[in-house]
């Protein structure tokens, strides 16, 4: 059994402590143990939370404890997190972490920390939420020089943008609609000032070259001086505006800002709309790899924490489940069982279409070419649907994915 | 210094080769050490190509070799490549492998003989070409429930129904274009017919469950019937046919299938077309992620063979270099020195027109609103860009992504 501290038990932290227990089978059959939280590190009052007998202050006790594995530092900014960080990692505990200011602006020296004391510092969570984007750039593409990082990575802004585009909204309207929405904070600074953004970016871009970006180096600009006029014009040139955090690397040195840009509507990016996030990452034998989906959220957020606290107890095991077990049996359902809606173009021979009408009663009937017409059903098995077209002769027919 | 074997030097076989010698200086450094391809397994002829020296057909040498730490099989099929694979693993030595009919058909047996051996046997370029989807479902999605995986899974069949939707071209046409253009192979069925994306799907699927899904099992149904009216009536329901590869948990169990659905134009699938590949992947904590890019090609695929012989190295030691290292000066460009091409709205006072048409002799000019006009510029630096848009009242600037 392993377990797990975990410091701030605010909204990833409490996502996390869910997660944990929500999933617990599955986690232990692809850990190998299960995981137990021991304890919680927070300052509010939780007296009446299911959580209460676990929150503590004491922080020196939970360092003490040999039986402690893992502590998950949810709190966020570097004061008292950069303490209890180091002193976790001192102890040879391994931190998983979600607090992107602290890997921004002290991750080098945590990683040798950790690196000295035979422990791991992870961060997948503090950059684009549950989205797989830190371990595959650390694994799936370290064959390459990575030249490009062009990342949405900001779900509020994106949000206030994609008002502004699609509704004509102005800022400041977009702003308090997010803000009702629970998507922007009360002070949205660090959101709208491309501050969030800017230590994303700095992550990425000192993992591509190696060495710390200095966040504080990067150009920074936000979306607070983008007008519904400028939307407008991105608009007329194909194109919309979104916050980017982009690096490249050129031939004279690295290129690392955050600002609006105008994104054509060619790129994979274009069409990342809302709360979502996006990462595209090119490197110089894959090409693009594009990384998308939400990238904020209690749960998604909490995923990869979770994820992240699974790889630490991974990587201290040799006797990992394998990805999958040999199985004898059938295990996936017959074809014909199989659930959807279908689209099926059918010859219009003598009475075929007032069967299909009886047949289908939730269908729409479409009419297009001579000699033909087609339904469009509602969600039926495939056996279902080849009783139902019993007579009717089928020209074609297609699931909805 | 690693030592690595190839055995097929074929297309992502000698890509790796290229890989591992291109970028060998970014890979020591991320691996702790450098790598030497030492041995090719090949029975053509090689006597003219720099590789001569390594080319033996002699595995039983290979095996005995204790100096040799990998076997990367980039052959494909089952026969061979099953009894090499298995030989080296029971020697100990970790197999990296692009043979995704060989991972479908044998891979539980295969990953539990890596087990009693203590050696690995990893797969990423078996799916997805490049794109990383096998270690982040591995890693950062294992907080997960994998409910649903939706995938486009074969450039060669997405380009001919690219092909087929945007220029109406007939399927037959398609598919001779894909062979002249080097996408599909003279005998095309193993595309066209679903068999490739099957294998694909029913790995992802076995992942997901946990337990090994026969392809065997899976429904596959190709896009040999597809039609170009069928595509006109997808299109008038503001869906694409795309060749999908689908698992999805119900209630009643697993359903895997791969057959030519109608994709909405409002799923992030919709827009994938061409050679590129993209799999959408839905968690229970998460929600959805979506991984993109070139899904085959030489380079692509072997970078992400490359990654797995890293990742085999790197799980052998404890030394691993961290992510990025401390970095005292400044190692990014100065704002002003960085490139792009600009839109910048200017008011239009009295010979602002004029001079802007001076200052930007490549510039477009456009007119949007009374009272100002627009250029885009060329590429240029931001210092540059200032110089030029001195005396000008300039209402907002943006650079294109």
């Amino acid at each position: 059994m392993a377990k797990v501290c975990i410091i701030g038990f605010g909204c990833i932290g409490s996502g996390t402590y869910e997660i944990l227990k929500h999933n617990q089978d599955i986690i232990a059959a692809r850990t190998g143990e299960s995981i137990e939280v021991k304890y919680i590190v927070d300052i509010r009052d939780f007296s009446q939370h299911e959580v209460a007998p676990l929150v503590t202050t004491d922080f020196d006790k939970i360092l003490a404890d040999d039986d402690l594995d893992i502590v998950v530092e949810t709190m966020g900014g570097v004061g008292p997190a950069y303490t209890y960080t180091k002193a976790a990692l001192e102890h040879g505990k391994s931190v998983v972490t979600s607090n992107k200011e602290l890997v921004a602006s002290k991750g080098d020296e945590l990683f040798g920390i950790a690196r000295q004391n035979g422990c791991k510092y992870f961060y997948e969570a503090s950059v684009g939420g549950g989205i797989p984007i830190i371990r595959p750039m650390l694994t799936s593409l370290n064959a390459n020089n990575i030249t490009e990082i062009t990342g949405i990575l900001n779900g509020t802004t994106n949000y206030i943008l994609t008002k502004m585009i699609k509704e004509g909204t102005d800022f400041d309207t977009a702003v308090s609609n997010a803000q009702k929405l629970g998507y922007a904070e009360r002070d949205p600074s660090a959101d709208v000032e491309g501050h969030d953004t800017c230590k994303k970016i700095s992550i990425l871009s000192s993992m591509a070259l190696g060495r710390k970006v200095n966040y504080e180096d990067v150009y920074t600009q936000g979306i607070t001086a983008v007008t519904s006029e400028d939307t407008k014009y991105a608009e007329s040139l194909g194109c919309a505006i979104k916050l980017i955090g982009r690096f490249k690397q050129a031939a004279d040195g690295a290129e690392v800002l955050v600002s609006p840009m105008l994104v054509d509507s060619s790129s994979p990016l274009y069409g990342v709309e809302d709360v979502f996030n996006a990462v595209k990452v090119t490197g110089d034998m894959l090409g693009d790899a594009l990384f998308y989906g939400k990238g904020a959220g209690k749960l998604a957020t909490a995923s990869a924490v979770v994820s992240d606290i699974i790889e630490v107890l991974k990587d201290a095991r040799d006797d990992i489940n394998a990805p999958w077990l040999p199985c004898s049996e059938k295990i996936i359902k017959d074809y014909s069982h199989i659930r959807g809606s279908f689209l099926v173009r059918i010859k219009n021979e003598p009475d075929a279409f007032a069967l299909a009408l009886e047949r289908f009663d939730n269908a729409r009937t479409l009419e297009f070419i001579d000699g033909e017409f087609a339904v469009v059903t509602g969600e039926l098995s495939v056996a279902e649907l080849e009783a139902s077209l019993e007579g009717l002769d089928v020209i074609s027919k297609y699931m909805f994915a």
